[in-house]
């Protein structure tokens, strides 16, 4: 069960409206590794963990903290969408100021939120639950959560960039170091599950014995490139090896016969691989 | 440019039908882990690759290999289907095995796809490009590959242990021995691009002079478990520490008063902060 | 800012697991009219509340309360699925009982979630960001609101019906008293607002001068039902009538002459209207 | 069956073409509350009506004039856009007011749809059916309707702000004239179903002995407003009351324990509900 | 503006319910060939029609008749649904039977429509605008029609073999009618688009002295098939011939240097190429 | 199994960066006509084809070019992005020309990937696989490839419009040109399907007899247009004819009467039919 303030995680006050940089900000509320994003992923994660205990615990700690992170994105939207163009006149079509702020709104958030932020990343598509992934394998999916922070400091820094706002840039700064926070705590956990049993680097932990033993290290040479075994990745002290001149394993990919209740194209002279022998002589009642 | 040949890089005969199996498959074929999500991420993650060299040709050698696995399992959904029931009459329907045959299909495999693979999930979700992300920093997409793969290797373990028939567990061992592979080759590439002084460990690689230096080593006690600081995350030797009893930073997440174009609720007798003081009396026009 | 606890609002123990059931309950969670919904609908239509005071604070512990509703319904799942068949040989396909169950379990729950509960719905269709709504106009939305809670309870009400597990029963039990004082509390809410004077009947409370007075209380007889004028909708007492013979008002629904840049069909010999007068003549140059 | 006259409902001739704004009117035809939502959603309740006579001749009705609403936008689109600019030169590029123009369009509806609307909202996504209801309870799916005209009026007058054409406006004082008509008749049907004693205002109108009698009254105070109890939704005459200190009821929100062909992390050293004693000591095959 | 009638094009009478095949029908309602495509794949086409006449007035007619189409199949979905199993008890789970009906049956005709139709395919996935195509230009239009109707009706005769009710396949057997009139029809307005010299068969019908004249007759040889020279494609009186050793025209696949500000992974020893020359050395702040 | 050279099909070297047009660019990689369709369609036509030969051999040649054209495009997008505003101050913002372009460009391309293409359309909304089709039936799905190549073939046609930069148009004479030869192969293999007797002009060959006979040759009048009789379709030398007065042939539209478990509003005094006869008296618990 869940209870909340309306006090701030952090504080998110623009000094000025800026109609063209909140559409940009939807991306970290709605986009593939926005907020939502990460409070679903956590959330599905937590309430799947099948151990008690720190992980559990730390994962609900973040999670929770998440949800407050939409909401102060939210806010920041609503602030930076306060005074935005809501009437559109000829003559202020004419000023190419406000003409291209116009065109460079989000024309949801006037519409559809009147004035706010919208649960959409910055082109207006819907967040959905695809972007989330919980597993119940903590490793694949604390790989998943350290690599959902960095892009999402990833896009935070490229967002930093493009505002000169102290009030936006302040909450960034925010959000920057609370990114870090969470990559260096996955990693760290990553390292623990290892380090207590739980987990190998490889996930899952099983199979190992029954996986094709002589494609499991491997790297196949398949684009022309030529520095594709230049990396540590091969060579000495490693376990894989790059395969220069791979050759296919398998027959062809042929699909079995067409099964007539189903009307794919077939033909009588169709021997057993398919290959159609000689001209198809089959009558047919023709559609008049 | 790409070449194609028709010999599948392994082998994907099962020994027999599976309908219901085929719709499970599915899931690695246009599932959010599924191989048409790894060959698009590194299809661009590869094109948008701004160095030249190790890192792109590595990308580009695992992006190619993709293509023929969305091509055998497609093959292999196909092979699994041949004779699946096409035509269901009362009497079908009333034997048991075969109605519950019929229930655990996938019924667009069939009216669709004429006894093929779908573009989809084992729910029916088309795959869409919103599962993929390729951002341009390397260290960011690489964690998003070690992960992707570890979600892979995870489902195609799943499914291994949902089948007994041996033609469809050799495919599966392949595909699980190629995973174990990536899961290295990325984790590899990802040590080589720090040790090559490209990035390091915290992405992107920028900002930590300006981002918050306060809350970047903390992590917030937020849910009431207990035992979120007994991970290796904080103590001796970390760089992290648990703050027990967090506080909001912000103020009230207030939004701006309304405006009037739009038409959100407000009141005329609102004061500054949006508190209404007072039964609103404001004379409207009635709606007649 | 939010804080969790791991008590859950109201217990959610199934006497056994139901792996068929399961898959229904998704509809609960990440269905338009789901838990994943409300929570989101209020926390937006709170964050852009312009109005501080009674009905903020209303929807803010509507939306919070909402979280751990997602969080009962995703624990329910977990155990509902316990034990379920993860192991599927020839065998167990020919058991007709074990057949149907793994022909209606979601596939997606095993082999993505590994037995917990995913953010979709019944049909396995990710939770989507376009299923809320959050206008700022405070009667629009908890119009939306009331619409939301009634089609949940009545999802819950067919559920609840569908199984006779008491322990499942319990916890529907409590969510169908939930969403009866959540209905309830919009209702009222409605009527503060008109009580109050921020809003009338009709949203938004404006431009009824503006919009056409001739039909603005006709109701439009265009199906050739009988009965459309037979309900107290129109009649004595009403201000609405029912126009049994309604004529279009306007043109034909002509489309502007072709682009050329557009490359739409068009021809040199089309009139003023888009009509083609006798045969194109024109010479174009073959494709060849 | 339907029939169709190439006369529109009522007039939709702009006064002149302006491609900015015939981007935000895609909102009214493909938005979640446009045009094709409210025929959808009325013409399949009317499909799934189960009482014959004035609910089902009122749904059907008001659906056959709404397709005719998506008629008349698509038709204003397509004339909003005529000699859009549909070549842009270098020089063209350099014009701050035509390069507004440009980056404020909707680049499908000249390249997809050639100068016309498309089935998508104001940001491009395509329409889709989960926007609609149709749950077979009139009393609910009214209240959806309701809902639906609310937003629909709600975004028409947003919209009607925003542009100062003539025609344009012309057209939306129809469209807010019938929005205001279907608001009244769905509220007016829901007063009808109540006193024909088919519903109640609670739906579904049943269980309620059978729902939680101690929780069904209760507004939970989850969030610190401290006004949520100021409405006159508690207190004397209200069938609710306001539970200041509320408690969860539920025990934790654990999950079972992990399945071993499931691959979630566990531990042989896991107690009954979980919890990890000591270092796991299993030994494993190692990932070479 | 629409008209309708309560009668059906044709009757669509079940002789007993089969919630199994209700699903199945889902897929020609709300599939991507089903009737929703149709009918607003042809509205949009003829609303954005820019020539009058006998294209456009045919357009119209189909369209409209598509909207009793989906009515029809709505229709015969909830009768095939009537008494469908809306109560679930252990015992009925118990029964193979009624349990293998259970697991086939689409949970959202019972749960969300309370025994009705969805605006969605077989497999549950809304119906989406992303389906339609209406570009402007009637060949390219008229193309897919021939397209959608004759995946449609494939589907439908595939859903034909699937069910022996005398009342289905009577509905069914109307419906391969239409869909061979309707194929029929939009072959015939190609042939007379082109016979009116309003198009040629190449679409679009222009640029063909721009484009490319060396590469616009050549079919590339880019998999290994020995037989793709084996059609009446290439050869004597054909204007294609076949390319038995393409090599690629362009410059390798290079992206541009990266931009500081938006933290792509970059090296200061990259040269123009973007190759890395040597170990970097630059120094960055240590995150910590 | 598929090989790679970095080498392009086709140079893709814009003159110089242009970031709106990089976004109009997105439609012919992510559209629901664009590269990503053509590629994927083709793949899952191939391995879906059960007739080995000359019309597997030219799907899989093809599919494998198209492969090449996402990847021209793609680059194309990053060297158009390039030096891309990713800075943006205050300043920049009053500088309308600038202001024109970030209004214009794809957010997502700057903040998402770093400077280069999304897998999305140029609205920003994700390819998905609900864009293609392969269904097993030869001349259906070379249909679908007609219709598919003549829609991208105009959308680039009409892009090649929107530019005069010469490295642009270069590339887009390519794409041109190949469009053309992949429309007339699609053309040619069609008339060869028929010429060898696989298939007729009707899609699928076969059910002619049972479908119903007075009904597959009429073309139903059923909006009010005089001209749909006008062309060639009907009248001497055809085989369909225009019906002038249709009439439904179909009783009522009903549907069956409510199940009481799933509460679609029913009353007691419903006839057989569902006409309510005087007004419910039946007695019901109040909601309190």
């Amino acid at each position: 069960m869940f209870r909340h303030t309306k006090l701030l995680q952090c504080e998110a006050k623009p000094e000025r409206p800026d109609a063209v940089y909140a559409r940009k900000l939807q991306e970290l509320i709605g986009g593939a590794y926005g907020e939502m994003t990460v409070t679903m992923q956590y959330l599905f994660q937590g309430w799947n963990c099948r151990i008690e205990g720190k992980y559990k615990d730390l994962i609900m700690d973040t999670a929770t903290e998440e949800i407050g992170h939409v909401e102060m994105l939210a806010t920041m939207v609503a602030r930076l969408l306060d005074g935005a163009p809501a009437e559109q006149a000829a003559a202020a079509a004419k000023d190419p100021v406000m003409a291209a702020v116009l065109g460079g709104m989000d024309p949801q958030q006037a519409i559809v939120a009147g004035g706010g932020a919208m649960p959409n990343n910055s082109q207006g598509v819907p967040w959905n639950g695809g972007y989330i992934v919980a597993s119940g394998n903590l490793l694949a999916d604390f790989r998943a959560n350290v690599a959902a922070e960095a892009q999402g400091r990833l896009q935070t820094a490229r967002l930093y960039n493009m505002t000169d706002d102290p009030g936006v840039k302040e909450m960034l700064r925010f959000n920057l170091a609370r990114d870090t926070v969470h990559q260096k705590q996955w990693l760290a956990a990553i390292e623990e599950l290892i380090s207590d049993g739980l987990e190998q680097p490889i996930v899952p932990d099983a199979l190992f014995d029954e996986e094709d033993q002589t494609h499991n290290h491997t790297i196949w040479h398949l684009s022309d490139g030529t520095d594709g075994d230049k990396g540590g990745w091969v060579g000495d002290g490693t376990d894989l090896e790059y395969l220069h001149d791979p050759e296919p394993l398998g027959g062809p990919a042929t699909a079995p016969r067409p099964n007539p209740a189903l009307y794919a194209t077939y033909s009588p002279t169709m021997d057993a691989v398919g290959t159609v022998k000689g001209k198809a002589k089959k009558l047919k009642k023709k559609a008049t």
